[in-house]
């Protein structure tokens, strides 16, 4: 049984925590918030996921917001970490935050730590997916799991490296705020995002060497993000090759445009599903986008900012801490406890 | 135990029919869909919420594309009605074709229908609402549960009965299409409704003589109605007997703006407690909205268009039954079955 | 012939130093600008319509901003009071900073002062309205025209004010940003706004002891503002003397509901008439949203909120300065020199 | 002096008949209309851009309309046509009707028509871009101007011919309803377009035998289409040949993504310098999104999709008539009188 804390409890963070309790071989023991805002109020009721879950602050001033607030904190963060009582914490702190925390606090006590994609791939010894890398972070203290558009281009080009990939070019068609938010735009513009965009970079801290080239723009949206990709494999394939290679890879899900003409017709699919917060921990590929011409293949596919890297944080603690050394049994842990279709 | 089924699978069909399978005293016989689109598909699946539901078509033209589809359908609607299974039908079909089916098939048999406020009132023999004409309902063959805006109207101007009600000017400022729509727009306009809106008429087809007078736009939004409200009350009162009101009143829950900013923070609240589809069927007022001068109250509160009619859908199943004739007993039953706040 | 220079070249000030150029008995001096932005660069470019136009900066660190763009700029907005070229400054600088100008800048020179809207009403001596008191500009050093939904509402109240007026309830449902802007929000969402909403009270800064109320939501889009409104009015009136009280009104325009459904037709219609970056001075009264009954009237309109302040600041320009003292010269001219439709 | 007709005012058609106004080799003889819109009315005002133009209705029936709102009407677009007063018309009917116009009354008569891009290529006997083959239209009957997506990549294109082009990716991100519509969405999703979508094939009409393959989505805003491409040349290329060939091209206009970081900030260029309807009809490429590296160049593009066939269809009626044998000449009077900035 691994000890696992979270510290900031935002959008990802919160889904971390939560997909924890869902562990056999995991307990939450605690998480670490900032104030004492709506958010962390609801979760920790008893109607909410959190309940009964131990809440620390993140440093003194913030512990005084909580108890301001008339909430019960059971300490600092860095009382936490040096209580002993935790194996892992996992930080996902706004961007940035991350490297802070870690000089401030993680480095100084013996447990690991697990940062997200908003932070510079150097906040840790190795950037993590489960599919491709898992093995590597046995010995780590520091793993970080890169942010969602890179999770969702990792794991189909992933899924295409048995044919080789010559060259990928990708835009990033970006969704510009998360639901919940209310104050960031654009209302009705499209956002130019500078080029190349920083994914091909990211995807390249896992996927190794791979010749990728990302654009991005940003969209008024809150959904999901889309892909438009064009990959130059190595040989010449059929396009079943491609839907095989797709349709075998865990996490990917093919569904066709002609049922989800688009992103609101995907994300209500899983709100059908009655998953939590309508969480999509699956890249879709849209099946009838697929276009293979030679060694050349497109396709569109839809990454869910708020979920597709919780999958991944609950198999890097599985990893980071060698719980389960066995990279499949992990992602099939995982993956039925998330209710994940495939 | 109710024999129920429900003819319409969209928004608000999809919903019932979930609901319904969530209540000790009903049985959900069957859903009666019109085609076999990826909603249906989805909800009939393992991992769906109508799993193991029989599914019927609405008449033989949608039978063979069922059929054409590969799907198991047990006969059409009029098999259903005939059959002698079902007790009560709830009819979700689109705006104005609940008449028509009435006339055409529930008219000539032994069911009970409830019809939603798409239809005009003359529908049924009553417009329905758990909390103010429970009763009458139980010797009826047809009863109709008014919309989303109506309801949510009626929840909060019923707390306020007491005091007198002597004038209600309601604006309503309508989202315009349903999360997972992407045809339906304004993208950057607000539209205006013909003066005075549908929405004052339709409240008084249950607080019957209410003087109320509406006015509506439609907004590029899809999460929430919001309405403000101003109420000229027979007598003067003191703010706190307001809050009392409504925080007596089921359903209705208070909020702080200062908390909840917008419909999306609200919304994501009922995400974070893992409501399945963050289904809000409670009306929220922001209890900080609340303005009272003399006997003039103004407030603002927030409508789910796709959940607040569902709690009393279930309890109108009930009264239309006379399975439950305690009101309390059935509005608690339905609050806890949905884990309804209060 | 008036000298103005215009302080603030964002939203409203690039439109008031256009206006000012485009009337006979005013000279638009200067405009002084605080940063080498692009718009300011466009509006300077010989296709640009303030093409010629001394340039003068802020401060002197801003001073240093424009050379090092390459700018010709003639010296700081204290060189140009102290110059004696100029009579009155409008200042349409940032909110709030219009008084810090005041204090440290345009108190200690003989340059008389126009204030926009989001100053506070002390920020001047008094809150201008062509309509309402031109006349008791004319000995006024500090004059403020307010905010294009407090103008728009004090056309059309005013226009009723010969049938005394009551009492009024207005909700403002706010575009969240303006056309250029990408960085404000929301995307998908209904903002509340604090109760009451300001506008009542800025209303009172022009017409004196009207009792308003109002409220306000801010929606998705940049296009304009809409005030639904109800009027008690102190007798009983018909429908015809509320549509002939607005078709009398100057700026204020009645439109068919039926054939400008929404706010974007409104706007389009502008675009059609060749309009200066559309520009729609005039208030719309959508003619068959007006609802009479007894002495209650309620209607809806659309507020350009880029727009609708300019006639009034050039007005203001002519009654500050007393170079016309005749109100309805001084509107005929400005209504003229814009393309005002009545 | 050409005679000219413009049949179909809306989107499109208001803004050729309006540049038709503005050439001083042209005479606008005539508009068609379809029904007494409001847009019609607004345009023929004594204010409108169109006043004195003859007014035709597309048939009977539309004539009994315009006549039934009031409205002087000529006759139908058969006795236009008959009539000899014309030599051009230009079709601008909604998408498919151009064809059911030509085969019902454009092809009995000697009047050279010009079709839009909504007509499939087979409508006309060439596909047109005054930059690429002018001459060719000199002795044809119909000819059609393509889209403005297509437009725009073939501005850009063949700016880029003379390096030779290999293969050229293009994602085009689609604005998807323009500023006037409020009926169409998405509000809050990202729509998918079948693979290929037909902008490629479209191209390939003018610039024939280009080896290019395009994807689209389409989201929720009003402004501009966005295109982010990528050519593989036949021979390496510099950054600054690359600048140099698009600051070349007439109507490709070079902007910084840091002073214009999104579409609403390039709009509004457009709005200061006070173009009727704030008309973008040049391409503007983003100068610091250009990437070279070898012969691989990416950039993102952005398309006014209201106004950049305009100078096209100007163009068009020169070639078809051969009034102006020159293209240079054309091209230079053309944006001349739209005041097109190069």
């Amino acid at each position: 049984m691994v000890n696992v804390a979270v510290h900031g409890i935002g959008t990802i963070g919160k889904r971390i925590a939560h997909a924890v309790r869902l562990q056999k071989d995991m307990k939450l023991r605690a998480i670490v918030g900032y104030s004492p805002d709506a958010t962390i109020r609801t979760l920790l009721e008893p109607r909410g996921p959190l309940y009964g879950v131990d809440l620390y602050a993140t440093n003194e001033e913030s512990l005084k917001k909580f108890s301001g607030a008339g909430m019960i904190v059971n300490g600092t963060l860095e009382d936490l970490l040096r209580s002993g009582k935790i194996d892992v914490i996992v930080d996902a702190t706004p961007e940035g935050f991350g490297k802070e925390y870690r000089d401030k606090y993680y480095s100084r006590y013996n447990v690991k730590t697990i940062f997200q994609g908003g932070e510079k791939a150097d906040v840790a010894e190795m950037t993590f997916n489960a599919l491709v890398n898992y093995e590597k972070a046995f010995d780590k203290k520091f793993v970080r799991v890169p942010s969602c558009n890179t999770t969702g281009l990792i794991r189909t080009l992933n899924a295409l490296e048995k044919f080789g990939i010559d060259y990928v070019f990708v835009t990033v068609v970006r969704r510009a705020a998360d639901p919940h938010e209310y104050k960031k735009g654009p209302i009705n513009a499209i956002e130019f995002e500078a080029v190349p965009s920083h994914h091909a970079e990211d995807v390249r801290t896992v996927l190794k060497n791979l010749n990728i080239f990302s654009m991005a723009v940003k969209v008024p949206t809150t959904l999901a993000h889309v892909h438009v990709v064009e990959a130059n494999l190595a040989r010449e394939v059929r396009e079943e090759e491609i839907v095989k290679a797709f349709d075998e890879q865990t996490r990917v899900v093919l569904l066709d445009m002609k049922d989800y003409p688009a992103t609101s017709k995907i994300i209500e699919k899983f709100r059908d599903y009655c998953r939590p917060r309508n969480d999509m921990y699956e890249i879709v590929v849209l099946k009838d986008s697929i276009n293979v011409d030679g060694s050349k293949v497109r396709w569109i596919q839809v990454t869910h900012q708020e979920a597709d890297v919780i999958p991944e944080n609950i198999d890097a603690i599985r990893a980071i801490t060698g719980i389960e050394r066995d990279k499949w049994k992990s992602i099939k842990m995982t993956n039925e406890s998330l209710g994940i279709l495939k």
